[in-house]
Order: structure tokens, then sequence, then C-alpha cells
């Protein structure tokens, strides 16, 4: 028996981790922690009777409380919710589904405690990778990506001990604006970049999608979780995304991981890792599907990819302001307040406004948010 | 220092391990065996400085001693020579690139003393591996594909140790008359089917690859070298020959090898395994590459390829009368004495003209070859 703890239980990522822990008997929900969802944490506290829930918000937790105060359960509340369930002492793994960078103190409280982390938290990575990757070694701890590219390298990468990597092919879908020029992007709607032709996210992930900084994030991560210089990640566009990435050695030899879009794979595949268990689904027909095709990305169109590369080769604080500067960026496209193209606008201005401090601690890391933050609540 | 014996050295697969010895000082050839090529045996003699050689041939052999009798080397011939160099006390590794099911004895005796074996010989495991791969379990001993696609296979199921397997997926490269109806391939000449698209290979497997039957072998090595049933393996036809071979597990994931159409980076894996070891040529560009294809092969066109499956779920001496066919078609058509067509045509004839025995010892392998050999020769 496998006890885990999602934070994040609401979303889109804790959501199918819950579908997995339904279809698999040996494995059990201690923790769950959402932001305010309280009418879908109810039903999962019915459903999968964790021993403790956190809510971020205030006001859920309080609603949350009274809600379930007919069971036997704790209910805790912002971080130091999380930070207790992040160490809890019969738990074993720690899905970190959450979105921001919330997520760093309790993944770091977690690994402190010797906790497996299955990590779905990008910006954890983005704006701490310094402070978590060596963490985890000293610790021993084994850091399992559940992203779906970065599951895909660390599928290609089993069995290859101490090969060297030559490069990291990690794949794209180009988003559903691949192909067009600036110009095009000029009038995108919000309605516009909701829709992803592959994947069905969350509402933040496919406009970053769209704009290719999901991309970005994720070339940023891989540096960290697979210890590669960034001129070693080449990024290939593949819009059909049934290769989830994959890795050349020194040899020239490349090892992929292939499957349909579905996120519940990479998500099973932590939870049970190095076992893999039988899965409902759609798998892949190569007599139907026919052809894939590979192109370069457009980063000239898309720089939001091209300042990903910029932050990360920066390195120290700017990676977290480039993070912090897309968020609040998409945050106000969603609003209606800005258009497509100033996302990746706003994001060069806030990272030409910083001033890198290299090294962050965890204060410095959310000081240099909390600036970011600032630096476009004073434009908007 | 890993010490390495070469059958079949002045063939395709043999010259490029020999390339591959060149370049890395930790290789040594310690034996080289050929069927009757004396000039390339000496010239390779000179250069390598095994300390014994082997001809197949007798009048080769003959010519052979006498061309390096200034040399301090020992000399063997034929199935005697091929046995002595099989056991060799300092041989660590027997590469079994021979053509024929001359290969198959030889490969027990190196199993049987605990040799590991990188096998490019397919008749081995067609025709006798029901022998071969519960010896070697027995043995301990590991038998590393050297062939594209089984290597690929192999590098697919590193680390995965365990996992079911719900698929492999054989890539084919479809042949040169890929899309071809049989009206089509009534004039085929033995110049047509020597040009083969992608890979540059001996005579012998160019025509096999023109026919499918070199893929039905496959299948058939497949069978064995990953103990899975025949329907777990399901043919690809992939004419641009990157994805070398993929295996699909019980959860739905995919693990491919990729790589150009080389055959020294499936060889230089056998050899150095698991450690890969840096290789100079051409890499995969997925820029350049821009797609890449897939499809069913037809199998009523090419029925070499069904007759695989065929004789493969028969099994017991099956696989030999296929093999044995096959190659005496061969031989008849580069000899321009039957058409194309008549290839897989022979191969159904002498299937059905045999009467199976289950689970073959060597020498009713080698009756059954004889005997298929026996049959063609009356018609011819």
């Amino acid at each position: 028996m496998k006890n885990i703890a999602i934070l994040g239980s609401t979303g889109s990522i804790g959501t199918q981790t819950l579908e997995i822990v339904r279809d698999n008997k040996d494995l059990k929900v201690v923790a769950l922690a959402a932001a305010s969802n309280v009418v879908l944490m109810e039903e999962q506290i019915r459903c999968y009777k964790p021993e403790i829930a956190c809510m971020w918000d205030e006001v859920a937790y309080l609603d949350l409380k009274d809600r379930v105060k007919d069971l036997n359960i704790k209910i805790v509340q912002g971080m130091d919710g999380l930070l207790e369930i992040a160490v809890l002492k019969n738990m074993d793994i720690l899905v970190t589904a959450i979105v921001g960078m919330i997520g760093i103190r309790p993944t770091i409280a977690a690994i402190e405690a010797g906790k497996t982390i299955a990590l779905a938290n990008k910006e954890t990575l983005v704006t701490a990778g310094h402070i978590i990757m060596p963490l985890a070694a000293k610790k021993g701890v084994s850091i399992l990506p559940v992203d779906s590219e970065h599951s895909a390298i660390f599928q290609s990468l089993n069995g290859e001990n101490g090969n060297l990597i030559n490069k990291i092919l990690l794949t794209a879908s180009g988003g559903p604006f691949r192909g067009k020029k600036r110009e095009e992007l000029e009038k995108i709607t919000v309605e516009d970049a909701l829709r992803h032709p592959n994947w069905s996210m969350g509402k933040k992930i496919t406009i970053d999608s769209a704009t290719l900084v999901n991309k970005g994030l994720e070339v940023m991560e891989a540096k960290w979780l697979f210890g590669v210089d960034l001129d070693r990640i080449q990024v290939v566009v593949h819009p059909q995304s049934i290769i989830h990435s994959m890795v050349e050695f020194v040899d020239g030899g490349i090892i992929a991981q292939m499957g349909t879009p579905d996120m519940k794979l990479p998500i099973q595949y932590a939870l049970f890792y190095p076992e893999r268990r039988p899965m409902n689904g759609k798998k892949v027909d190569f007599y139907e599907l026919g052809q894939i095709t590979f192109e370069k990305p457009d980063m000239e169109t898309f720089t939001g990819l091209k300042l990903a590369f910029e932050a990360s080769k920066t390195g120290g604080s700017m990676p977290t302001v480039y993070n912090a500067a897309n968020e609040k960026a998409v945050s106000l496209f969603l609003d209606k307040k800005i258009k497509f193209l100033e996302i990746p606008e706003l994001i060069k201005a806030s990272m030409e406004a910083h001033r890198t401090i290299q090294l962050p601690n965890v204060d410095e890391i959310l000081q240099a948010e909390a600036e970011t933050y600032e630096f476009i609540a004073r434009r908007y």
C-alpha cells in the first residue's frame, strides 16, 4: 500500500491522480490540498477519505470545516496547512500539482522529511532548482516528473545509468497558433487561445502552451531535472504530440517515449515507478496515425520561448522573474486587459527591470516574485 | 580490454565490427572466421593480428595458410575451425555475423562455454530458438542482438525489468517495392531488387528486404529474443527507417529507439553494452527530417511476411524450412533462374511439402534444411 498526498487535488492533474487512485486498490490518499474549490474538495474527501485536508483560501477553509464536520478529518489552512501535509509521517509520495510558487516550501519540507516527490509543479524547479536538486541528492529522495515531456525523458533515461546525454529533444505541440506570424497574433482572443489541439488542461497552462512559455518553463525544468546544459536542450515542434520527448546519447542513438496525449500515463508512471501498471485508454495506432511531423520552433514569433532560454542562461533569480511576470501577464490576458502579444512583452520588460541575484534563497526568490508582481501592477 | 571473435568477418557486419575495433583501443580481436574471401581475410589478419583464423572453404583455407605463413597465427578450417574459435579461452564476446545455419553449432558451443553472444546470425534463433534461449538462460549468458531492429527493442526494454510488454512494434522500411502490387512485381529484375533505399547491406539480405522475408525472419527472432507471443508482434512499415523499432507496455506507454540507418550503432551498442560510447557519424536532424510515416505491411502482395507468421505459428522445424527454402530461392533468383514472385511461392511449396517435427534437435534442424534444399533442387 502506497500512501499519497496531493497538493492541488481539485486541478487537472489532481483529479486525474485521484482517478488512478480509484482504479488501483493499493493506493491510498492520506491528504488533499486545494486553493478554493470547496465543493469539489468536499466530494473528494467523502470519496477518498483522507486524514487531513487543506484549503489555501481562508474563507474556503472555514466553509470546508463546516461542510465536513460530520467526518473524522483534520482541516488545515494556508502555508502552515501545506507544510503539515508535506511531512505527514505515514505519507510515501507527495504529488505537488499545486500551481505557482507556493509549491516551493512544501516541496522542500517533504524532501527534508525523505518523501518521494511526484513533481507536477513547474515553478518549483524553474525558480528553485538550485536548491531542490542538491537537497534531493543529499537526502536520497527521488523527484519523479509528472509532466508528460519530463516523464518521457525520465522514461527514456531508464536503464541508461551513467550514459552520456548528447541532447534532450523536448517535443512541443506548437500550440494552437503554430505557423502563424506576429501580424496574425495581434488579434488573438482569449477564446482562441483556450482551444488547445491535443491536451486538455487548465486555463493558465493552455495560454502558456499558446505562447510557448509553457515549453520555456519545461526547458528550464529539464535543465535541473536531468542536469544538462541549456545548449543540450533542443525544442522540437511535433504537432501530433505522439512522441512526448526524446534523449539522444553520445553514440547518436535516440530513445523516445510515445503514447496518446493522456496525462494519466505519466501520473500513473510516477506513482508506481519503476513498475508499469495496465491502463485502459486509447493506444497509439501507427497504421491509423499515418504520419508525424517535426519542425523548428519559431522563436522570433513566439518570443516567450526565446526569453526562457535567456532567463535560464542568466540564471539566479531571473527565471523567477520570467515565471512571475508570465503569471501576471496571463492573468491580465484572461481578464482581457492586455493583448496576446503583450504577454511576452511584459515578461521581457520585467526581466529587463530586474537585477539578478545569483543563488537566491527561498526568501529572495519570493522577494523577486513580489517585486515582479509590483512592477506589473504599477503598469495596470 | 574486451577480446572478441568474429564469425563472418569479411561480410557487411563483420567489416563494420572491425571498424569499431579500430576506433576503440580497449577492444581486441582474438579470432576471425570467414567463408572464402581470402584476400580480405589476409588484410584483416595483418591489420588486427588475431591468434587464430578460420576459412570455411577448404581451398580458401589452404590459400590463406600459404599467404600468412610469415605470421605467428593458427589457421583452421570448416565447422571444426568455427567450433574451436567459439570456445577460445581468452575470448569474451563472440560476434556471430556468419550467414546461414552453420551459425547454430558454434553459437551453442560458445553459450556452453559461457561466452557473451553478439548475435547477427538470423538463422540461429529462427531455427533453433527453442534450444538457444533456454540454454542461454541456464548458463546465464547474454544474447545481445546486433540487428538494428532487435537492438532497438533491446534498448527500449532496458530498465524496464519485468514490466509487461503489450506489443512489439517491429519497424520495416518496406523495401524498394513498397506500394507496388503483384502485377508490378512480375518483372522485377535482380538489379531492381538490389537497390535498397536506406540500408547498405549484403546481396542476400537486400533481396530478403525486398520480399519482406527479412522482416519475417526478424519477427521469428523477436519472438524468441524477447519471449513474446506472435500476436504481440506487429510489423509497422516506416519507410524512413528512423525509428528502428518500439515496445508498447501494458500502460500504453511506448519506448522507441531511433537513429540514422547505420549498422555501426547497434554493433557498437552490443560490444560495449550497457555502456554507450561516443560515435562519429550523422545524427538525426528532426528539423531537416520534417516527417516520418507509418503504414500497414501489404501481406497479400508480400506473402513472404505472411508465410513467416504461419511458419512461426506452426513452429518446430517449420521455420527452418521457411528459411532454407528462402535461402535457395534467393540464390536461384540472383542466378536469374526464377522470378522475384517465385521466391515466396517456393517457400510456400516447401512448407506445404514438409511434415513438422516439434522441438527438433540440431540434427533434425539440419535434416529439415537438407530436405528443403533437396525439394527445391529436384525442381531446378
